[in-house]
């Protein structure tokens, strides 16, 4: 299937100020963001996935109900936790985002990583998409590994924040059969050059309405348009890539949404708040930000 | 409290050959080493308790009654997640040998890590003990943040296994307040130099008779015999070290003993076992092995 | 001063089968290849200067007569060292492509990096580029360091070659008073969009004319001919990256041309060749290639 | 051969203020330095060899005349550079410490890195000694490279300053034909226990007294003892090498000794003094330093 959407925030997952996950502010959350975007991912590189326990999980997703289309971020160790994963978010009929397992991933090998996703994509619960974001899992996803599961008629996808755009220039060269993704804002015309169709990014939770404006310009031929909104996107996307979900959370109740907190023992504020700041604010002045 | 142990396996837990968690095996594999050993670890660096469900990791430690000293293998993400397994470490009587959050570990900072062990320990639910394990976490526990949760009379012990004896020096040269265990083989007896007590190594599974040797002789004052052994034991703990616990499990199927397999999509057979099984065979022949 | 070349090659220096410089080799290989391109990179990431006493470096230089612009590779360890090297480029006309100090670059600091250029640039022997080539340095220029020197009259371009394009992204949105150029070829397009003006890169020595067109399409707009062109080269840089020099003067011999041998250790023959050879013929019977 | 010495200097090369080689400074120091110590290493870790023109160096050890045995770093790129160099270490008798070329290392490959060190051995020049010192080449000197390159008669010794201990055990175990040395100091009991024969260590250019009495307690079987200074001496070692050669000579400037100035860019003063000096002034009290 090829779809149309193209800007998707990995949305948060909100917990109260003592470590508890709510629901509620998560269905508020989303759809809260959904109007201003392409679709959602939950549970992804910013949503602390893997803060939950099986149970929160499954409740948390049980809170939505998203009409555009949906993505599960999916960070398990092996086939036997992963396919409980894969039903639920089946069930929400969304695609699953998986990353490979990372801490015996030394071990893994070639076929291990082949035999995973295979497995995965196997079950026919939903698209399987790949999910490289090194950052957090501090796992390579081999080139020829990629190449060779694109394959598969169910990897239909791949989602790739290293912000590493050889990478994207290699999937768009070898013209697999994937929908490409960038995972990465500061660099993300670059992407968008190389042949990403959209961006699956954080910055999408706060201000998606700039990128989709870079992107309606890029994909109408006005390069300076495009590259003049690039120049000025950058430090907004680096910022927030420099304190990761902590900042975004803070950013999100900045703006009056109900982003929560992470969980302890990860902090209420970001020592990277200070510099974003005012970059958010010059954004909300734009008329850029959800709120 | 002084602990008279000195060299302790981090038992693997065996999954049949369809990936279920076999909690007999388990059982009937503590029992064959436990006698062999001063203590044992579970779900430990070679434990795979990260490849278990909640509930499957209960159901392991339900069916074990060690009667040396234990640990248990503590590898969460937050300190919701963290609190459940230190209950059920705590109800086997056993010490927590904690890992640090690892999949947002660069937005934690030295508060978050604190915070983090420190909650623990606060629980009272048994002692803590510090995992600095990096090959698989990929995370840095820093020297300054041990030194300065070590002074936690909840904190009592530290097993590196890094192999990296510039931190062991350090640990003993701060005459920090922890029981320093290693959990690098190779290189055990510069270990035990520079001031570790012993070992919580995947060779004791195998064969802890010989590394008991070494550290009877290191503690007699026999240089000369530790080193004989240090320099005959060396390939054996290289040899594992470059297999894991893929490799653990096919050394113990070998030997008769019930390891079982690893969870998929790690695989049964590790390339790394052409290569051991001659030093395996070796240590049988001289008696070093369990079975 | 704003330059109007945009494909410039790192030339490979060659040496004859039993080490020594071959000068004349050097020469018929810069008066082959210069028509073909914008301008000459001497002693490069590629071009082995490194490898070259005073005396040679010196001959080599006083070798060439190029009529386009001229860059020198200067890889220095200290001021002292980097000012003779300074010179040389200056008497040749050339801007000086300048690589951080690097064997203890960890007692460098901030202030050790500004001072290095800073010293350099009040020279007043021609430009300074800073050369960013990390795969080789082993050395990261800090971002906010390049920002500050920027700022410097006689600083005036980078070559930045680490392929990492949030860089690039960086240097464009800053808005720094630099000459933007990449020097990786395999997500050049990539660069492009993010506000390189061209590319510094080991292909221009073999095919310059693909990325000239691939750069004449982007320049005027003509995305989808531009993106075409990327697919198709992306393979060919990516080849020629994983072999280097040695790769590089095995395909210049392949073609003809005096690209002469690497120094000893470094054999005459790269194991990427096999796979290389058959996108070069490709090239050439495209008519894409120097010979 | 086998050397009867044990605690070695890595001496570091006096520049003046201005940043000129301080010829009559090295032999000063040298001479004041090499009573207390086994030998003399020149141009090693701490020497800044790779700060000299090929003239300086020359200069530079024109102006010694060592009594004991002495070694010289040897870190050159190419065998072309390296013969030079190595003529001069043995026009003094001395051994060469070889790093492997490390500017385009990614494309040496085993052949290049046992062709590189064969062909030095061969030239029959003094003894050939292997440098392992990741910290700055960046290069890392794979394991069965060096059990190949131990079996030929030229290739005598090796000094690893990785401070990887599970390296030393390896060299320990394969019972190589190498004289071991390490030149780490903070875990230097650990190296010795491990089998290493002595120390070429920064800290013996301040202090080689105390590292003599661990040495010769553990040479006397008085574990306790060594450990004992082991411990003492830990912060030492720690906090010199986190400052390096900077740090080395504003030591020895502060001991009244001819250590001189690094080369600029390098500063004079290291942001590790403030912390380095209290230990310093306390092995001054206790009468270990050498001046």
């Amino acid at each position: 299937m090829i779809l149309g959407v193209m800007i998707i925030p990995p949305l948060p997952t909100p917990f109260d100020s003592k470590g508890y996950l709510d629901s509620e502010a998560f269905r508020a959350l989303a759809q809260a963001v959904e109007p201003h975007v392409d679709g959602l991912l939950f549970y992804g590189s910013n949503g602390e996935g893997v803060h939950l326990s099986k149970d929160e999980r499954r409740a948390g997703l049980a809170a939505q109900s998203p009409t555009k289309p949906v993505w599960v971020g999916l960070m398990e160790e092996t086939l036997a936790q992963a396919q409980v994963a894969l039903e639920e978010a089946a069930a929400l009929g969304a695609r699953s985002l998986v990353t490979p397992p990372r801490y015996y991933e030394s071990q893994l090998g070639t076929e291990g990583f082949l035999n995973y996703y295979r497995t995965l994509a196997e079950t026919g619960k939903g698209e399987i998409w790949l999910y490289h974001v090194p950052q957090n899992t501090k796992v390579q996803l081999p080139l020829p590994v990629i190449a060779e599961l694109s394959k598969h008629p169910g990897i239909t996808g791949i989602k790739d924040s290293s912000g590493d755009l050889a990478r994207m220039a290699f999937y768009a060269s070898q013209k697999l059969s994937l929908e490409l993704y960038t995972g990465s804002a500061p660099n993300f015309l670059g992407a968008l050059a190389l042949g990403a169709k959209g961006g699956i990014m954080a910055v999408a939770n706060l201000a998606p309405k700039p990128y989709k404006m870079l992107l309606s310009a890029w994909q109408a031929g006005k390069i300076a348009e495009a590259q003049a909104l690039q120049n000025r996107l950058e430090p907004f996307g680096r910022g927030l890539a420099a304190g990761g979900v902590v900042l975004l959370k803070q950013a999100l109740r900045h703006l009056g949404l109900p982003g929560g907190y992470p969980r302890p023992p990860y902090g209420a504020e970001s020592p990277a708040w200070a510099s974003f700041k005012p970059i958010l604010e010059e954004f909300r002045a734009e008329g850029w930000t959800v709120a």
